[in-house]
């Protein structure tokens, strides 16, 4: 028996998320399926992150503990060749036997992207938010920046979530614009449900002026979601980086 | 009455190409359907060029003779925010009553992308052709030069084309290396059915060694469509830019 960490990058719009669900197809399932033509067996995976629906990963990781005894470059490809066109697999290494994905996970970096231009771009439109009006971004840079430090982002995480410690550490967030693209980018160690689509979105409407600037740090202390602005949309995001 | 000279952008994945088919979705059914809501009547559209099944458009002009008094920009927006998120339009300028979108066009551009890495790339599968072997950029571009001049291109005209003047004098043909990206762009003053993605297959055959190198001034003067190479597929074909 080995620990197996794959890394896979994905377009998410097909999926319901990572996480297997009834009735709906997702990430975890599709490469179950493909792993089990390989190997044989229905081996668990552990994945980095769960993933909305909707949301793309340039990097995802997930572990496997597996009998299989292919090499890891060769476990790579057979698995790439027997994934649909819209997963591709990036690596594959051999990790500590208790090693796990998600607990083991540093930090992660997730990448917003939003097309700003009154017209539309048919090509990026399932990897953007489309935003006609113009984006002062050195001003949401310096926004962004509000976020960084080590808070309850109860304000930041949406109703329903279960999770108790809403404590997390957000180590940077920069707002860069490249050409008609504006990308937001955030480091944290863990992000609570809908964070960064949450942090996002309140940016978007401080821009919009319906929240007024230098709110950040106010609404995270008052721990209210009401507080907070809109849910950006998931075709935006992308999980673009995991760091063990 | 007067004559307006429209210009789009479109993702053709999920439409049977320009022109309008019984049965079958198409671009210029689609942006018809939006025009008749704003102007209230069907008025015909000319386009400067079918474009088969799947392939995209990064310029694509058509136009319309129409009663609709809307300003130019005006309209462009209107139709614009009445066509789904894979079709934008880019402009709209008023031309002479005689213009016509395909007669008058002078060169038309076409850029074919090939995702030229071992490893799939989710992000661009519906944008390019994924060939996973190396392509010696340099080499193909030489190639590619030998298709530049007048000549009767019927052998890289696929089969069933009812047009008789098979003459077509093509002005540039450069192979270019965007890191993975490898892009064909071929300059001509028309173009016969299929023939870049006939060109572009000949091509990569010549890379693969399945057609020896410097066979294109022979397989030109053939006329035979036997002697050139495979039809590349749809997907990475772009109509890129359009000449009056």
């Amino acid at each position: 028996m080995r620990n197996l960490l794959f890394t896979i990058s994905y377009d998410g719009t097909a999926y319901h998320g990572w996480q297997v669900q009834e009735n709906a197809p997702t990430v975890q399932q599709t490469v179950q399926d493909a792993l089990e033509i390989i190997c044989g067996t229905r081996d668990n995976i552990t994945g980095c992150s769960r993933t909305d629906s909707g949301v793309h990963a340039e990097e995802f990781c997930f572990n496997m503990r597996t009998e299989c005894p292919l090499e890891c470059g060769v476990f790579a490809r057979a698995l790439d060749a027997n994934l649909p066109r819209d997963i591709a697999v990036r690596g594959c290494r051999e990790v500590d036997f208790d090693f796990h994905a998600r607990y083991d996970c540093k930090e992660k970096e997730y990448t917003y992207k939003v097309w700003n231009s009154p017209e539309k771009n048919p090509f990026i439109d399932k990897y953007s938010l489309h935003h006609p009006y113009p984006l002062d971004v050195p001003f949401l840079d310096a926004q962004a920046k509000q976020f960084t430090g080590t808070h309850d982002f109860s304000a930041f995480c949406a109703s329903g979530s279960s999770v108790e410690d809403k404590v997390r550490t957000v180590y940077s967030f920069d707002v860069e614009r490249k050409d008609k693209l504006v990308e937001f980018r955030i480091r944290a160690n863990g992000y609570l449900y809908n964070m960064v689509r949450i942090a996002v979105g309140t940016l978007i409407d401080i821009s919009a002026g319906k929240i007024p600037a230098d709110s950040i740090p106010g609404i995270i202390s008052s721990l209210d979601r009401e507080r907070a602005g809109q849910t950006a949309k998931a075709k935006g995001l992308f999980l673009s980086k995991v760091i063990y």
